[in-house]
């Protein structure tokens, strides 16, 4: 339930100022306003779950894309009756609909690969709730090497020639010189990977699917102390996510999704921190940056 | 559109302690939370149309009733379709529901009584606007005489003797003297009323309908200035919704639902006091008490 200070829940991934929707709980619509966010960048939604708390502010953002005009084609990802919810949306809201919208529905069986572009590859995985429920993984593509900025000013190498370099070939100069790819270009940046682990129990084959990941959501709803009732409603307590994030070799855990019960996410966040210390215990509106690394160390000129 | 400081349409109003609650728009539950306002003593909903503005909070209450265990029944008055909507709720969201919903269809062709219990009338009328609209009036019923404490501690009439006083007898008193009923008594409380007229073009057919109403919610979605464009998609202007106040000799006026194409809404403030001076335009969280005044002017003993 939301309290006071804790609307239900809803992710927003910037991938490049392309921006991913990840359950969209009540209010969605009216958060990404207070947060400047703009919803004409997002062209993709994905639904874990047919709870309420993950999607009833879905209703809300379809009907403001519309009386904000929207053209583009809106990609949803979800369960299957997402298609009847979309279905009874435009039976009685979206008689004057001035987009498509395109339904997704999800497999629970298995890790799969649902959506990829140039940057991104996004795959759906199951987890173990009281209904069919998938997690996400974002991965960045790998990514090409980068130029050295003066080492190009110098030596002022054709389009043709920059490509080539990219893909790690030297450059032979006009004058029979050759520089050493290694002089041009930068290691790439190492591809950058986010998992959100909605409404789960505990599962530890997540720790396979989701090896070094680097920036892991996992839902804490529950204290240690109430195991048997994270348990009982296929939920987590935050030690489990902790061991999680452990188990993944996770980079950042961000715990959320707290019961109502608690007053403060304070005990949640100390027992995570028993086993993960880089845990964070997340607030609506709070930002988190996946920094990149490069993938070999390198000393910079 | 809700905006970063505006929620969607829902009005609660406070009949002793009884809660009716007014439209639902997305997030009502989230700002009943944050008024720590009762969700246990909603048992009644009125729903003016079906637009998502309106109603898209129906899910999540409905929703957190359940979570709360509730046992009573809810009834929802509201346009037909409010059936098949509630169906579709219970078809995906309430497997486990703890209560039962009643849908009391509305009807758009009169003022018609559609509640009542030993306190108030609630009364539906037809508005103009683009998809059928009803608005409500809610009166409170009569009232019976007040006793004066001093009169009944000096004369210490019984139980059956006090019911004919309210009535208006007056008291014989064993020795024979008989004490007339004025001095027993103070004239009742004036009958309150409340009328909320949600999305409606301008529509002079309300002064009969509401003819000395004391508080008077109208909407005023656009300037003066914009009155095409308010007729255009069957809303006001704050100017008609002060004439509507003027005509109908309201006591007060609040207006709201305004556009979001106002960056602030002193314009349509001002322009509605032109017309009807008591006029407060409504923030979210705003509370208005009607207050009570006596059917006649006495001189307090």
């Amino acid at each position: 339930m939301p309290t006071s200070k804790r609307f239900p829940t809803a992710h927003l991934l910037n991938v490049n100022e392309r921006f991913f929707l990840i359950d969209c709980g009540e209010g969605t619509q009216i958060q990404l306003r207070r947060l400047k966010l703009s919803f004409a960048k997002i062209n993709r939604v994905f639904i874990s779950h047919i709870h309420g708390d993950h999607l009833f502010g879905l209703f809300g953002l379809l009907s403001s894309f519309q009386l904000l005009g929207r053209k583009n084609e809106l990609h949803i990802h979800g369960p299957g009756e997402i298609r009847e919810i979309v279905l009874f949306y435009e039976r009685y809201f979206g008689t004057e609909q001035s987009y498509r919208i395109k339904v997704h529905p999800l497999g629970y069986t298995r890790k799969m690969l649902i959506f990829e572009d140039e940057r991104i590859e996004v795959f759906s995985f199951p987890l173990k709730h009281r209904v069919p429920t998938c997690g996400f993984l974002f991965r960045e593509k790998n990514a090409q090497l980068n130029l050295k900025k003066e080492a190009i000013d110098r030596f002022k190498p054709g389009i043709e020639n920059i490509h080539k370099i990219k893909q790690g070939d030297d450059l032979e100069l006009s004058n029979g010189t050759v520089i050493a790819n290694e002089l041009l270009t930068l290691p790439p940046w190492k591809p950058r990977s986010y998992a959100y682990c909605s409404d789960t129990s505990f599962e530890p084959g997540l720790s396979e699917l989701l090896q070094g990941v680097d920036l892991l959501y996992h839902e804490a709803t529950f204290s240690k102390d109430d195991e048997d009732l994270a348990a009982k409603t296929g939920h987590s307590s935050s030690v489990q996510a902790a061991e999680i994030a452990r188990i993944c070799s996770a980079r950042k855990l961000l715990i959320g999704h707290f019961s109502s019960r608690y007053k403060s996410s304070d005990v949640l966040l100390s027992e995570a921190k028993g086993i993960f210390s880089n845990t964070v215990a997340v607030n609506d509106g709070d930002v988190f940056d996946v920094e990149r690394t490069r993938t070999e160390n390198i000393i910079q000129e």
